[in-house]
């Protein structure tokens, strides 16, 4: 036995507020029991060099995926698991009952084998689920006209409190997408998108740790963060610190695709601690279940491997309903064939059968267990293509007008739906990709994996990816998932997961500025005034990534003093142009020649005089 | 005296060929003299794994901008300087002619002054100029219709030898912008782009060691890689090794931005030194010898600078020419002010004399000084936008329309000339910025910083800029501006000038794949298909950065049976997508079920045979 296999440690869970950074709580209006966590980030004063006066800046609040782990007040044992906000919600509406057993026959097996037991979670919790007849989904409710604690919550959270700000945000002169986003996010807002399908809340009624984040082209890019062991590589302590470090970064969701051994127990750890929703594939275990041979897999092992992961939290489970047997041949004259795994095991399963795959003719059967949980279905692109040459193929497509049907099939039970796209797309190619997305999968949320722009980067898919992901999310898509430089070369790191995770939240707000999302741009503009006006400090820490911007500072201009220097290493003290750039504006607005035709009075009798001041006013 | 002002030492500079690769010389048809530099992969041979059978794969060739840095058959010493390939060329055409010494009063006091000898560059030629009354520009030759060696050196690099491999070039079903990029480059159709202004191939006379590369929406996109030493940091060694690294990460260009000591003997190290072209911005030297104080720059200093680097090979000059008094006032009122160097001096310069700038004002001495030893003019944006707040205002298309005005009279002295462009722009707002600048500046090549598509992740610059500077290469623009980790924070070192230059080599390879190059999607073909064939070395080889793909590949599965491995540490064996796609695809194209026709009939009869093979064909 492996160190591997062993229940992780407290102290290794990263535990750090950020700086400057207080996590704050605002409360719901129509529902006054939630308390939406935001990050507020307190300012410096901003000094006026001539007068010397002062002038207080207002903190920022910006969005916030950390949960707890940044909030010094709470106390945290990954051995409880976070506190279930959620429950009495879920609870409240009446719709749900406690069972008396896991009902998946594995995980009932999995719970007696007391050779497991060092390694358990140990405050198991009984499952929900949907009482008879009920669809416990947030489309069902959003259907009614109910609108949910999580929908408020969302609303809320969306908002990022821009009313108490000054924002400038970007007139939309450049072109816009059909995302139609009010300048405020109300409650009903929220509603009206998840009943129309255009949007998606991943929450599970088992996952009640985690806070309410939607999918929807009218709302903020999200992202999402994979992390997970494989067979030849990394421990349960390790996933959990990899989780908690993603959601620190900034992802809102995570999905865990562990491949390796002992996956049902590495998952309970991961959702009981997760603050954001997770997603698996769960047909990654049922290969497991049948010893890693495909023609093995049925929809009995498939059933129960969604119930199980259904009653453990599981938010929202890819699968890849779409391959169908007609659609194969279609990839053989690919340079790279099919990529996905999940696409590539149930073209193995169809070929080996000659029949459809299970996951398409029991996909009623699916969608009538996910409505009893709130599992969200994430549509997977088996077919994806998997390089350049192949984007925007015919089997890509094929199986788009499949996951097409399937969306209409699991809004009949109520079951939230999105779908998964590629990939590897060049740029010129990926407003095709959504635009068909949108117009087949009746505005069903997009999720795509990048696009990689180009091949050529191996050790930087980061970035080849995460031009192509601000792009889509530009033209709608609703969540990115990540890519880190690791792609295609290894399992990614913390470090790995750091630098994808910052990677993707660029994306992503480059996105929410480009779509004109209300709550976008003050940050920028706050970070730019700060910047502009030597805040050093401040400039960090309204940076995606705090840390790193100092560590990077620091590096060629380490003493303390530098923090509050008016220049940088860049260009020294003489050649700042954001000095010269002060300099020129204190004179242009002492001189009260803004209008430029009073420039020629006001320039010729002042010019003197500011020559005299020269150089030297900001040292 | 500190050790940074020191002659650099010969072993510190790198000089490693790319794995398996070899530098190969093209010879010229119209010209048989010259010698075009490419980089030759080797590849491995695809081994069939059911029939056991090799098939050896045919080296790919590419773009290679590091000169003879990775050709080991050439003796190179920094103290003598790089083979002067172009010096017979440029003497041939006989219209200039070498000076007894230097012009610039400057630069010689410089030579003069003995305590600077430690530090000389020892190998110093009399610089070449223009005989009296002629124009020694490219712009000139391609006018009279003459295709000089340097049009079909780049002819020649452009096509990167697409006659001889398999290119699968992706259909252009997307969005294009205007380029028209034929299916083969010409010489003429090089020299018909230089003749309209639309193409610039920076190449002064006195850098005669530079490869020629050309600058235009119709070729290849390239990038600039900035270094130079600062007052607070950096030596002549060490820039003069980040030139060479930057080359040979791919830099098609490099900027010598120093401000610091010895500018001028650092500058000399350089050029004598680097196979690319090399571009300054020659206000910043003066400015030295103005002793920082701006308003006490004036013409006759400039003017010296201008001859000084010309004479010593500078191939083109930033020139903040626009910023014209009327247009300071518009930027009082912007979040960041002036955030250029070049523009906030010149503002500033303004403003204490009340007077346009002799930068404007000098414009047609300028252009005489530039034609005389083919020296481009690249127009600066002093007043480019500092934030996204401040994108595509008033200040920055004003100034953008002076530009416009001064591209006309520099190429009426047959100057090439080309516009540079910003800066921070958020996504939807980059189109509108390079349409304008194509129709103002009569399609006069556009050089981009970037732009930054958000404000808000200092330490990662280069990549919320790279996503700006891949769009805005795909809509035409001509050169990238990299962008270091560092922008913001602090003064790149070797590392960040090579991540820098991959991320931008990304940009600018994923816009010429969306532009639809011929020379592009090869490199990505040949690629993906070693990917799937799980030919790792040829994998990372043919990718942008070898050694750090095969770094990243070792951190998980370092072993060499893993280099060999038809699975990675992500999936492990089972659940490798790629394996079971082979299978897959193996089992289609042995069975002739290609046409789905056949599918129900050719499945049938060999599921079962399928079966039988198991997922163990490839273990």
């Amino acid at each position: 036995m492996s160190n591997k296999d062993t229940a992780p440690h407290d102290d290794k869970i990263t535990r750090k507020p950020f700086p400057n950074s207080k996590k704050i709580y605002l409360q719901g209006q129509i529902h006054p029991q939630i308390k939406v966590a935001m990050r507020e980030i307190y300012l410096s004063d901003t000094k006026n060099s001539i007068s010397g006066k002062s002038r207080p800046n207002e903190p920022i609040t910006v969005y916030d995926s950390s949960g707890p782990y940044t909030d010094s007040s709470k106390e945290i044992s990954v051995h409880k698991g976070l506190e279930r906000i959620r429950e009495q919600w879920i609870l409240e509406r009446g719709d749900v009952e406690q069972l008396d057993n896991f009902s998946s026959e594995y995980c009932r097996e999995r719970l007696q084998d007391k050779s497991l037991n060092h390694m358990r979670f140990k405050h198991l919790k009984m499952p929900l689920r949907a009482k008879k007849g009920q669809h416990v989904t947030q489309l069902h409710y959003a259907k009614k006209g109910i609108i949910t604690p999580e929908m408020e919550y969302i609303a809320i959270r969306e908002n990022q409190r821009i009313e108490e700000i000054t924002s400038i945000r970007k007139q939309h002169k450049g072109e816009h997408f059909g995302a139609a986003i009010p300048e405020r996010i109300t409650p009903e807002f929220v509603r009206s998108e998840v009943a129309r399908g255009r949007a998606v809340i991943p929450s599970n009624i088992n996952h009640p740790e985690s806070e309410p984040m939607i999918l929807g082209r009218n709302f903020l890019v999200k992202i999402n963060a994979n992390i997970g062991n494989s067979a030849t590589t990394s421990s349960i302590e390790e996933e959990v610190e990899k989780a908690v470090w993603a959601c620190r970064w900034g992802a809102d969701n995570i999905m865990d695709l562990s491949t390796g051994k002992n996956i049902h127990e590495t998952r309970e750890w991961i959702i009981r601690n997760s603050p954001v929703p997770v997603g698996t594939v769960p047909i990654y275990q049922a290969l497991e279940k049948a010893n890693g041979v495909a023609e093995d897999l049925n929809w009995e092992i498939f059933r129960d491997t969604l119930i199980e992961q259904a009653e453990q939290g599981v938010d929202y489970f890819t699968i890849h309903a779409g391959v169908l047997l007609r659609y194969i041949p279609m990839t053989v004259k690919r340079v790279t064939g099919i990529v996905s795994r999940g696409g590539s095991i149930m073209a193995k399963w169809c070929l080996a059968h000659h029949k459809e795959s299970f996951l398409y003719t029991h996909f009623e059967g699916i969608c009538e267990i996910l409505k009893s949980y709130d599992v969200a279905i994430s549509l997977g692109d088996g077919l994806r293509p998997g390089s350049i040459a192949d984007a925007n193929d015919e089997a890509q497509f094929a199986e788009l007008e499949t996951l097409g049907e399937l969306t209409q099939i699991a809004r009949k039970h109520d079951v939230q739906c999105f779908i998964e796209g590629p990939g590897h797309v060049p740029m010129h190619m990926i407003k095709e990709n959504i635009e068909k997305q949108i117009e087949v999968c009746d505005e069903a949320p997009f999720y795509t994996l990048g696009p990689l722009t180009t091949d050529i980067a191996p050790g930087y898919d980061h970035i080849t990816s995460g031009i192509g992901a601000a792009m889509i999310g530009w033209y709608g898509c609703a969540m990115l998932c990540y890519v880190t430089p690791k792609e295609h070369l290894g399992l990614p790191n913390k470090e790995d997961v750091r630098v994808g995770v910052i990677t993707y939240k660029i994306a992503a707000h480059a996105a929410d500025l480009a779509k004109g999302h209300p709550g976008a741009q003050h940050r920028d503009n706050a970070l730019s005034m700060a910047r502009f006006e030597f805040r050093w400090q401040d400039q960090f820490n309204l940076g995606l990534d705090p840390e790193r911007a100092l560590e990077y500072h620091d590096e060629t201009l380490p003493a303390d003093g530098a923090k509050v220097a008016h220049f940088c290493s860049m260009c020294g003290p003489k050649f700042c142009s954001m000095k010269i750039s002060q300099e020129v504006r204190d004179f242009v607005a002492e001189n009260d020649i803004v209008d430029k035709g009073l420039i020629a009075k006001g320039m010729k009798e002042k010019s003197k005089e500011f020559k005299k001041m020269g150089s030297e006013v900001y040292l």
